[in-house]
């Protein structure tokens, strides 16, 4: 577990950009990336987008998106790849053959293409106040779990529902990579930003393995990279 | 995770045997391994000294013991290193700069050290029937602990105490690799002989991350194999 | 480059196996090798064949022949791929679908499709005494050729002819991976055994990088491990 | 290899820069580079800086000159690293440990303490209009050359005599990784700008491997990226 603490959020997006365009560099073959959408991606995907459009030497890496709330009537895709394609596929020109779809329909087979496409290099994560990554919230997922679908209760059905305009399209499930999948990644890194993810970064970076702090499990990954600005970091032990 | 099921303790000998040497052949410059004491590997030790002795072309690996019980006299090394030695390194020739002691004098460098050295390239563990691996017996650590320094109960104290001859050096404390210290290895390698590790093996590899079954939190490593003699085996779900 | 001297030809044959099977334990996911036919790794092809026959755990393995000789009425299978599946795919009973042949037909696409299937880990290759390897002799390759066809002149056909019963069947033409092709290896493997490789091996190891000597090229490559027995190593200088 | 075509020398020194931040970030254990002094890095090393600066996350990054021209007097130290301190380490602040000089002295100890690092992650190579890189020009290094010291001619004196102020201080010899030394890095990046070296980068891409074009041999390189912009490329043959 590295922690790489910078300035502010600009700072933040800029280091998280710079570590993909990393990942995207370490090899002439292909690269598979897992990606974020949500907010705290928003400046770095600006900042990537400037790096990746046009640029033919990308062409090695692929894309995949970690969760998908779907939408119930089936209509369009789902809110996960319908952000990412807005925040970054679209005004990065990314061609379709290098994003690859998790949906409700696929999700079994999700663990078993990435192997087969030669494992994630990276995936990029952000946390909830709550602890949550992916689709993994409290309550939702095992540790043990892969890739799975989550039941949505009338509780989960509200904190999903203003995703969709037409709340009729709030669906019965969601799926997501689990912690075993999201752990088979060769490099972790995972970000937050502002004063409202300080409290939950303490517990993550200083507290136990815990069902109640789903990210927690991640600690316990050889290879984890965590970038926070001075706020999400400000309530961190200063003694390293 | 992958598991393989051999057919029996010669097998599981050779098998974990052939990954070792895997491992020392896998690149020119150094290479890391932490290995295990005990009853299991004795067989692999016997196949893996025929292979290493006096072959200079294997000068570039370096070994580490990865938990230590001290005499309390401390009139010599302690138990694992002296295991160690007359299972492997005596046997084996292999030089006195290979080898990298972890005892109750420096264990919080531990971490540290093998940084420096680059990481461990693998750590070959047991099993207890109890669900322990290195001194991470239930109880005693936690998930999150790195090399640390076990205090022994009076317990603990009588189940160490048949190391040794003269129970009066029976030590107040051991020192051990912790769950972080041993998920940072780039490969962990399990192995388990026997009917008497079917139980364990079921509860391990079927189970829920439990503190209570300390290696279940292995099954979290992103490159974690496992070798089973086909009575360790014999309790496993079938369908995969 | 790492150069192993062994003493006999069955220990140059034990230590080319435990390579081999330390690439195939090297990862869960596909791994890549490109191997040999000729009469070097007979002795090698045996061993390797009782530690991989029926071993459901080597799955991930996928192979690769680096040359070929068709036969001139396509009546059956080339020359090398004809010796692999004799000294090894038949007796160690490896799935058609591990098996990627390159022939006559196919060579243009070799490159482009061992990159697309994540690249070669390793390759094992033998030397001749005119410093050949895989159809890279003396006058037919550049340093700068990947795959090529190589059109086979009256004494070509003359050396070749020998491997076939029906001399009509001899060819005009083999193909091979060229020196840039196995230079993109990740891992290349090297032996030679006996009286009759110890002058070309001083000159591939003391000289220089030349065309007159196919193999010198391979000298350059950032992890190149050489395998000699005793004999021939021979005519190596003393002192490193 | 691969080549990276970019439209002018402002994008070649931001895809250098992104390359090597990439190297920096792709392990939290040590990561070593050799990396070039000259002309064409300037706008590299301006933009590095920014991103390097007081940013104690890269603490784990270690910096090799791979060449040298020592002053005749010993009065200071050799040209290259003085360039480089200027260029780069000075304004980026790197910590004096992180910085490991070659020099006339210890020259023959390069390759072995690379190696006992952990070898070089990746080497960051200018090209000269007559297709040296490091010190291997025409006549006078050989391919099979690790790190050597050249002794300098007449002619020779000549050329490198405008580094120094004081031409008495022309010294006799110069030292360099060979390119031996070079190739055994796992990445090497070589960049080159402008009309003034679109014909040796013609030469270079799509020609032999000859003694005259030092350079040629790096095209063996397994892992080899070569960063162009439109002028350095203009000669190039477009169908890829």
């Amino acid at each position: 577990m590295k922690i790489i603490t910078v300035k502010n959020y600009d700072e933040l997006s800029k280091v998280a950009a710079q570590m993909l365009i990393g990942e995207m560099f370490q090899r002439h073959e292909r690269v598979n990336l897992a990606i974020t959408a949500g907010t705290t991606p928003i400046g770095m995907y600006e900042k990537l987008v400037a790096e990746v459009k046009n640029k033919d030497y990308f062409s090695n890496v692929h894309y995949y998106n970690f969760d998908e709330i779907p939408y119930k009537s089936g209509i369009r895709e789902g809110v996960t790849i319908g952000d990412l394609r807005e925040l970054y596929f679209d005004p990065a020109g990314i061609s379709e053959d290098q994003i690859h779809i998790l949906d409700g329909e696929n999700y079994e087979k999700q663990d078993e293409r990435i192997e087969a496409a030669g494992g994630l290099d990276a995936i990029l994560l952000g946390i909830g106040s709550d602890g949550h990554y992916c689709g993994n919230l409290p309550g939702t997922t095992k540790f043990t779990d892969f890739t799975t679908k989550v039941i949505c209760d009338e509780a989960m059905k509200e904190r999903i529902a203003p995703h969709f305009e037409d709340r009729a399209e709030t669906p019965d499930f969601y799926v997501t990579m689990g912690p075993r999948s999201v752990m088979a990644a060769r490099h972790l890194i995972l970000f937050a930003s502002g004063t409202k993810k300080a409290k939950i970064m303490k517990a993550f970076i200083e507290g136990a393995i815990t069902d109640e702090i789903p990210a927690s499990i991640l600690k316990m990954h050889p290879h984890l990279t965590i970038i926070l600005d001075e706020e999400a970091a400000s309530l961190l032990d200063k003694e390293k």
